[in-house]
């Protein structure tokens, strides 16, 4: 089972817009075991519209169409796709009262250009699932089908996950279910973990089921991906949960997270089951520990705070862990929380390389001090990436022991 | 003149990295008056990408590769351009040495692997810029040509500025210099700018030159965007002074920076040639203005710190805005700064409306007072990006009254 992706908008091909849709569709696609080997953008143009879809009818089993369903006269993907059908349109009255609902309920005045929004090419069913004012359509042409879904991500995402995929899934026989998990980690390269890996993976290169791949993605680290295709939600997961202990065996210890699990939440939730707060100073961080950490818990009931501040103190490096240390106990003191932590950084030095920067991180939790010292890129943007990384890896490590 | 985009790399159907080369590259080939019709994303398979680069040259004049040039055995584009040409490869010395220069200089050993990326098809020309250890080429075939660049951002955007969209203008006949430069605006929305600029707009779509567009973009506000056609650089200037002067004089006093500066750099450029230093209190920010003006600043020169802390004090709304004056001149006493700033955030109320929050902004400066009342979305993430924004925007005036 083969299916396209098209992207369709002038803004996409000016750049105006990064179409992610298709990453995040072809994502889905491929957790679905269904191919797709080719996506295109074409802009709001009929003609180039039409051959796109065509061409992808031609070469795939079914095509997907991400945008053009507003309502504007530049919103041509419905009539395209009717031609492409060889049908007329249709107004699907249950559509045209769906969208003045939705008008009438935002207490909005409702042009009759919005209506265009339920005229759809006879043939084609409505997608169930509407968040928006722009129905989805199912459109079989043939033994093949083209879908349409509208360029708003959470809409697009609503209607695949609701009725594409599993409608694809149908077409292409797929009893089986396939699940992943995502095991993030931090602190070992690729090819680290591919020497740990190494026997498991031959192991299971043999036996098909589940599968690994290995996710380099920069500064939230290496994912390890886990796959299994089962015939029954139940049994994907006890071979996801059988795979998942087998890997913390082996690699533990840099597993941070699962799926989403930033570390910033693996911190807060590790302060939490102990009943612990937190505080930062932030000397080279510059308050992007604060904004991740604020972002996972807004109120800031355990991350309770920081002081972004220039560097104080001298520029020795020879005491660079005892100020951060001394740095963390303070911010400790000044928000009165349980655990204090801090990143400073010593002044570049020949000692370390060229273009790099030393820093020393620091945890202090109940009358435990740790500190540490570590070499990052002097490149300002990344110094704070990987500082702010470190250090909430630091304390993650600080709160398991 | 047509050109087309192949961004390469099986990751890039899979959804493990979004393709926003191609965005980047559609954006430079318009400003550079070159159509781009259709922008394909193919994975690391030989005849899928030969098939690719087939029909792009038949409905387009050029061809941009982006992505396979590296040292694997996935990196197939250097031999699927060969096979395009119909020729065989050859090792290029010069870009061999380079290479091997290139690992000396990082003090890497070099894998025979590695002079796969200076093995090109014969006919075709290195790019001379050459930034990492893959090559560009420029690979003309009849009439047309076919270019190719690494996935690396900066690697491919320098080879793109200083070679192919040169090549690609002379090949046009493109004599014409395109300039553009974006007015970034905050505080109107598309249809007022729309409404004070309509006459302007009748006016230049008489004149022909310069054009003028809007870009929403979100909590980065609407872009203004001014493009002009001349004979040289000194005209094309002279068109764009003018008529950003001409802008100026009707929306002056919601345009905060030009091209790629941001909110935070206009506040920062601001009180450094005033002689002013910043403090914040952020209480409804979470560490995100700071964030932002530290990335703009490192060394905190100008924007001195912040205390970042949950809500202080009572929860009446109605001396909300007291509150916050109180928490900025506090924040300055804190951090011994001449302009102190902050943003607390009151509690959701019925006369605010549904899933709204009120938040109070306040600038300190000097012996001026300022405060402000203003309301949100509640969403928490949202409440943040415009609580920064538009605190960084009422500094903005302040300093410029």
């Amino acid at each position: 089972m083969r299916c396209e992706v098209i992207a369709i908008g002038t803004e996409l091909l000016l750049g105006i817009i990064v179409d992610s849709n298709s990453a995040w569709i072809g994502e889905q696609l491929a957790l679905n075991g269904i191919d797709s080997y080719f996506q295109v953008k074409v802009g709001d143009n009929f003609g180039r519209i039409e051959a796109s879809i065509r061409q992808g009818l031609e070469r795939s089993d079914a095509v997907i169409c991400c945008g053009g369903l507003g309502p504007t006269q530049d919103d041509i993907t419905r009539d395209v796709i009717a031609q492409v059908m060889g049908v007329g349109m249709r107004r699907d009255q249950a559509i045209a009262d769906k969208i003045r609902h939705i008008f009438e309920a935002r207490g909005r005045v409702m042009s009759q250009n919005n209506l265009r929004q339920a005229d759809i090419p006879i043939g084609a069913a409505p997608i169930a699932q509407m968040p928006g004012t722009a129905p989805g359509l199912v459109c079989p042409i043939g033994a093949k089908v083209i879908y349409a879904v509208p360029g708003v991500p959470s809409e697009m995402r609503d209607m695949m996950l609701g009725t594409i995929l599993p409608d694809l899934r149908r077409r292409a026989g797929q009893s089986a279910v396939i699940r992943s998990r995502v095991l993030r980690t931090w602190g070992m390269s690729e090819s680290g973990l591919a020497e740990v890996l190494a026997e498991r993976m031959r192991e299971l290169d043999r036996l098909g089921n589940p599968t690994i791949a290995y996710q380099a993605s920069g500064i939230d680290g290496i994912k390890v991906r886990v796959v299994a295709k089962c015939t029954d939600e139940a049994s994907a997961a006890k071979v996801l949960d059988a795979e998942e202990a087998l890997i913390r065996g082996l690699i533990g210890h840099v597993i941070f997270g699962v799926d989403e699990e930033s570390m910033e939440l693996a911190v807060l939730t590790a302060l939490r089951r102990q009943g612990l707060t937190l505080a930062a100073a932030e000397q080279v961080t510059g308050g992007l520990l604060a904004a991740r950490l604020s972002a996972a818990d807004p109120p800031l009931h355990t991350f309770r705070g920081a002081r972004v501040a220039p560097h104080g103190g001298s520029d020795d490096a020879a005491d660079l862990q005892q100020r951060a240390a001394a740095a963390a106990s303070q911010a400790r003191a000044e928000f009165g929380t349980s655990v204090g932590a801090a990143a400073i950084a010593g002044p570049a030095s020949q000692a370390s390389g060229p273009r790099t920067a030393p820093v020393a991180l620091a945890a202090v939790i109940a009358d435990r001090r740790q500190s540490e010292h570590i070499i990052l890129p002097a490149d300002r943007g990344r110094l704070r990436d990987f500082a702010v990384i470190s250090l909430l890896d630091m304390l993650r490590k600080a709160l398991a022991a």
